[in-house]
């Protein structure tokens, strides 16, 4: 990664960790227990991929701060949500996030559902209360419109939760698992792409080239996340490692193998730069981030 | 109620059928399973009050109809997602809703979780769906705040529900309970009227009279449940009765007793009527069902 790309990654990283403390309400603040249940699942350790790429687009589709980064967090609050649900005793029953206890570990089930509530709900909360002139309302109800979209049921993330529980244990064919892949995890990366440039200005043909470069961007981040599942430990990953094969859950390495599921990444990351190519804007951050997916040992 | 109130309020509940109907994805859409689930729970003869009083409120504030019914029908949205995720067995454990067995005693607790996350989604992408004027676009955006707000933690419905479940088994005051009442069904309640004003035109002056009406109504209401879990029926309730004894929950009649709870939605009841009468308004939709939910049965 260029270093000019590696220093505007850690800058922004802190801006969202600043930005996520505001949002959030004070772990005293009554009622105490779900606000600290939120913050436990917020400020876990997250790689904050999600709102970097929001970060990324809006710079380079010169969107205002004030707009972008609450976007940015949004999308942060919504990952972490699915996460919390995710990992329920009636989901996929898991101990360990983030490298830590899970969230109804530490506060209980009923709280754990809450949080996860409670955190989409202030995703919302949080992209309506931006103050906005009269000319960024219309825009930031298009923002709403696209992440409530990524994150519902048609071809969005909790429609690709439900494909993918109901395909645990049946023959899945390739076609049927980039559905599952682009809808559970590929839209929400997506959103967080094309709602960073939603944030500034854009011409019609050049959201259609980023829309090309986030689609893809989207599939190689859950088929990344698949081959690590098999290569790497738990301990350098946050969470229980080899849990797809132990679920017999259809995934990029158990249907096309290991070899096939990283020349995939490969054609997606080129043909998604090839996109970004087409954009007569300052795309080095989109670019490197790209390759960082692409490569992440995490 | 008047004839005409009753004529209105009819009239308008198929409109909030239909409109729900148009906002639901099709059963067999995919992934069904989750479809039919977010219509079992939603078309499940709910009495609609918080849609009717969205539109009550709006019909005397000149709302238009293209914004008023998809926020109308939101609130039911909302309102069905905390029922599901209340009924799972990690929070109240409810076997019956609206007369039928619980949504994830029909469809699982893995699909009733994301039920109630994709009702509460799709809440957000129906008022952001909505095709806006540049002058309407800011009001929507107040209108989903609103609403975020309403259903959060702070002060908010979630917030509420925590206060509630923390609460169970400990001595609670009277002023306690009134806050989480206000919290848990009063914050929702409050946000479908005040909505449906913000959806037409209001001046703040008028704004702060019909807040008054409201966090009366919300308050009148939770107080009227729980008297009727305690004197009726589980048929007549279409959920169990007796739940909150069972429980050992706080309510109005466990620490005032019944007829001091039935004396304080008169009060409250009254002062409603009176914040409502300094409004130059057509409030006599608004004036009768405040009067039927502090009469009604179930």
């Amino acid at each position: 990664m260029r270093p000019s790309s590696k220093a505007f990654l850690d800058r922004r990283r802190s801006d969202v960790e600043r930005e996520l403390d505001r949002l959030l309400p004070p772990a005293s603040s009554d009622p105490a227990e779900i606000h600290r249940a939120m913050r436990y699942s917020l400020f876990a350790g997250g790689k904050r991929i999600r709102p970097l790429l929001t970060l990324a687009a809006g710079e380079a589709f010169d969107a205002d701060d004030h707009v972008l980064l609450p976007v940015a967090c949004a999308m942060e609050m919504i990952h972490t949500y699915s996460l919390v649900h995710d990992d329920l005793p009636a989901m996929d029953d898991d101990d360990l996030r983030r490298g830590r206890p899970t969230c109804h570990k530490v506060f209980g089930e009923a709280i754990a559902i809450l949080t996860g509530d409670a955190l989409l709900t202030l995703a919302f909360e949080s992209l309506a209360a931006v103050p906005l002139t009269p000319e960024e309302a219309p825009r930031m109800v298009h923002i709403i419109r696209e992440i409530a979209a990524a994150a519902g049921t048609r071809e969005g993330m909790v429609g690709g939760q439900v494909l993918d529980m109901l395909s645990q244990g049946t023959k899945v064919t390739p076609e049927e698992l980039e559905q599952i892949h682009r809808w559970k995890t590929g839209a929400l990366i997506r959103a967080s792409i094309l709602t960073g440039a939603m944030a500034g200005r854009s011409q019609p043909e050049e959201m259609d080239h980023l829309n090309r470069y986030a689609i893809n961007l989207g599939l190689v981040f859950q088929i990344v996340d698949d081959v690590l599942d098999v290569t790497s430990t738990t301990e350098r990953l946050g969470k229980t490692a080899g849990k797809d094969q132990s679920v017999a859950k259809a995934t990029y390495p158990s249907i096309v193998g290991i070899d096939e599921s990283r020349r995939i990444v490969t054609r997606l990351v080129e043909d998604a730069l090839k996109s970004l190519s087409r954009l007569d804007r300052s795309t080095g951050v989109l670019v490197d981030l790209a390759e960082y997916l692409a490569s992440r040992r995490a």
